[in-house]
């Protein structure tokens, strides 16, 4: 195991241990088609506002590329209270049938924790 | 012009026309080949020394994928006060020779506003 997943998982167990719900970044990266970018943002903001009630919901940011030749136009980066809280929501929604996906726009969400500040 | 790229135009000529730095979000995608992560981070760290001290640096934070099969392993979201201070920066940090590519890890930094917020 590196240095990095042992730092991640020792920070996860202690977590745990101390009972307190780690604060967790949900990032999810969009690769956009052209001409798809309004109706992916608009994708975006109906899981939005699902979300924004649900339990363990902290804040949200949606990043536009200034450039059209980004690779990632749309770039989410999204606090959750924890790991849990975001999955349970997540799962609601999908039950919900809350989110359309848009033709052609790959998405790739992730949770991660902030390894490095300055 | 989409609304959505109308509207970046807008709010960039909006900030020009003020004569206000608009601030940006650089937001730097990693895919890492599995054992390269450590090296990956110590090379990030090389080029933020650099960074941290050049004109128009605000902040920096790098995320670690919480689980070893995210696409992408490692997100750095930094502002800065403007794209120019930005791409100056940049330039001066390659002309240095500071920055160490990490073999066959892929990079994709660009630069965003925040479209919407919650």
């Amino acid at each position: 195991m590196s240095k990095y997943r042992t730092m991640i998982a020792g920070a996860l167990a202690a977590g745990l241990a101390s009972g307190a719900a780690a604060e967790v970044t949900l990032i999810n990266v969009f690769e956009v088609p052209e001409g798809q970018t309004d109706a992916t943002i608009q994708s975006w903001e109906s899981a939005r506002d699902f979300l924004k009630s649900e339990p363990g919901y902290i804040s949200t940011q949606l990043h536009g590329a200034l450039l059209p030749d980004a690779k990632y136009q749309l770039i989410n980066v999204a606090k959750w209270e924890s790991a849990e809280a975001f999955m349970a929501a997540t799962t609601r929604m999908r039950n919900a049938g809350v989110f359309r996906p848009v033709a052609g726009v790959t998405v790739s969400p992730a949770l991660y924790s902030v390894i490095r500040e300055d």
